[in-house]
């Protein structure tokens, strides 16, 4: 098995200068723990709670600065799309599209981001069973692509409250396709604030601990210099200070893990 | 209370024959049980399991259908859009323009729609909690727009099955806005057949009365000549021929309990 | 169909006067309606969440109550009964004896309640899926007795919160049992108090509507006085004021419903 | 932090010379792990589907067998509880006694196990949120026992499934008790065969490591020689020879946890 890799960033692009901030902590700490990485994080927050909520600076701009990014540490980029028209922009600067949950059936945009050839981060629906996530692995193939991950980010569990099925890990790896774990939005309470999310960071390394146990080819993780003053999922995001010891323990689970003779249990 | 209005239909456009057929058959029945009546049909399902799966004709020549429809038998019409370029021209023909449930949470999906001035039915999604939706009237608010519907079609409950909360209609008409329920959506059983949802329709009658004794502003609802060979969601929908004696069924009860007296337990 | 029969009365024998007055209340307000009717009430609340909750007269002094208001008023009684022992003389006074939703699976118990040759009361757990009801009827049948009804009570939905299942009410009839629906308890909030649970009251005619309007055998309901300070499940309670009216609406439902023609779809 | 603690043997005591091969194999096995190590075993499966479905030997029988593993290998045990007058000669030979988790409400069942002042393993109940095991802590507690293990087993999730909420672990530690984790049960797919429930014995390796990932204070397993043979949970079973790696792994990782410096989220 190959190292775990992250897809690591921030939730929005609040800033340039924010951005670069969290780029370089990222770098600077995966190259110290020789962690693959690629840098996450969103130009538009195109399912906020409320219209007032921050929505970022747009595919333009928040391209222009992914392309920076890229350039100047030498990192890929990942960010999530929206709508068709904007998957062949994204696809230039990110090596990544990402298909958000909520969007992970419409055909057009699962089609329309299969064609750039970039490969396809799919997160899965909160509604979703994982067994069905070759439903959608199938329009991508068919579309001409096959470099698809399958992104883990909880089941709607009751109301206001998400489970992750740690079973559902093996069966997603049955399609043989990457199986990668959304650990920070997992973390969340949906409408547990007034107008937006509320989370559980605080739990955010037993929650990554557990999926990394499982073995995952990576993680995808939010973090945030000030996550009680971030414009959007402050609430789950890992202090961003906190990251070294965060992933210096995951990537030792991991390599525990990975080291494990298979047990063949029929 | 106003008596149960019904958006009632097809699920997707599949031929101008059809499509007319259908539409008188609920013209008629309606007529002469005197219930307020709305056509219902799709000129797109985008979010199909399967990309093979049937779509529809489209946005140009669906609207021209649902156009003649309305001309010819007089009635209002309802559909769904899914993009934001087709709020408009979907306003221009429908009466209603309806939000599906897995775009529920797109904000620019629900501004272009509520800025068209029709009337937005919203489909509550399967991840969301009825309480929630105030989320959702509150985006259409301040995008100049109230009036809104609200229509329940089932939550998430484990994987590939769906649960009606009959006590989440109360908490959505406490918004104030008229509720609905969409009885055959909420008989899916998703991810239920090798590519697509399969369905309870042998279990209409009985889920539909539940609601309407719940006491609803409206009707939801699909029927098919043949439901067996229906493109789409014939496993949740109503046989055509059935459809005189269940409507005379659910008016009868909708008059019966919104006769009742309240009965103000606090 | 028969008309709606009710399993209805209190929910804890809080005291000889309190049974009284409230079967009292029952049998003026049944006899007037001409509503089959069983008196229900627990002789001990086993399964409380605090140790220092009120737990009822104890089986002796309860069934002693429970005789002198079957003399009384010439009425059947239902009670429940935690333990094999209990069952045998719980069945020599009770026409009903009920099997608590927990301990469903607990096959001493249920042997010991079928031998009785009582009519039993399943109450599907909360953790049972509606068509595996057939166990625990299996049980009984093996031991003798088919004079079996099976009640439902809620789902968990979640944490904290139940469902009904309208659906599940149709996969039990499968089992040609009379099912009943105990609305009451269906209303609670499982560890919604500091030290119990808290429950939906204001909501219970239109759970109840829904419910009855499926089309049922009978319905199992609890009322007190004064429901704020009922000695259990008061949050759940309907006020024996509204006795009344409540099952005067729910007479005209059953009767609506029952008179309709069954629609054959399939 | 201590190290991990098994809770290990077989579901049901099938004879006497098979507990005494599984008993040895553990032993065995633990002692060249240096894992803590309690023989578990049932003497009675009070709630099995059928009627028909073995049971076990009986409380005497089975208590004769569970005392003579402990003195022949020097271990101590664990075995459940059904009703109260089982709790006194259970307590006896065994070090433990477990609370079934349908049974965790029943308040004489928790009274009469915790006067016995043997350590006592509650099972968390499928429908009962982790924060709630606060009461029956609190039931054992008044009845003067603060010896109390909390032992997840899996939440109901929809019908026939169970789901491991890896965050209720944590919720479960804020009590200051020990945390177990039964990963063999939590593995059941309840209802999932013609009389009995289905399990997922394929994937306990990568449940476990989840849980023993979060960090716990042990684990509850099951193994069984012949698990298609098992006369109860054999779907769920551990085979018997795949023991030793399968522990030694779990034993890794939870010394790899355990070493983690805290990173002190908030």
């Amino acid at each position: 098995s190959l190292p775990l890799m992250l897809f690591g960033g921030m939730n929005v692009l609040e800033s340039r200068e924010l951005a670069l901030e969290v780029a370089e902590t990222y770098v600077d700490v995966t190259r110290r723990l020789g962690m693959p990485y690629v840098f996450k994080a969103s130009f538009d927050k195109a399912n906020r709670s409320s219209i007032h909520s921050f929505r970022g600076p747009g595919l333009e701009t928040g391209l222009a600065w992914l392309a920076e990014i890229k350039a100047r540490y030498g990192v890929p980029v990942i960010t999530d799309v929206h709508e068709p028209w904007q998957a062949a922009p994204a696809a230039e600067v990110a090596d990544v599209i990402q298909l958000p949950a909520f969007l992970a059936r419409q055909t057009d945009l699962v089609v329309a981001m299969a064609r750039t050839g970039a490969v396809i981060n799919i997160k899965k629906p909160q509604f979703l069973a994982p067994h069905e996530m070759r439903h959608i692995i199938a329009k991508c193939r068919e579309a001409g692509n096959e470099r698809v991950i399958l992104c883990e980010r909880g089941s709607s569990f009751g109301y206001n409250n998400l489970v992750v099925d740690m079973l559902g890990f093996g069966d997603m790896k049955q399609t043989g396709h990457p199986v990668f774990f959304d650990v920070t939005h997992s973390l969340q309470r949906p409408g547990g604030r007034a107008d937006s999310a509320d989370g559980r960071r605080a739990q955010v390394a037993e929650l990554a601990r557990a999926g990394v146990a499982v073995g995952l080819a990576g993680l995808f993780l939010e973090a945030h210099p000030d996550p009680d003053n971030a414009r959007c999922d402050g609430p789950c995001a890992l202090p961003l200070d906190r990251l070294e010891p965060f992933l210096a323990q995951l990537k030792a689970l991991d390599e525990l893990v990975k080291g494990f003779a298979p047990l063949s249990i029929t």
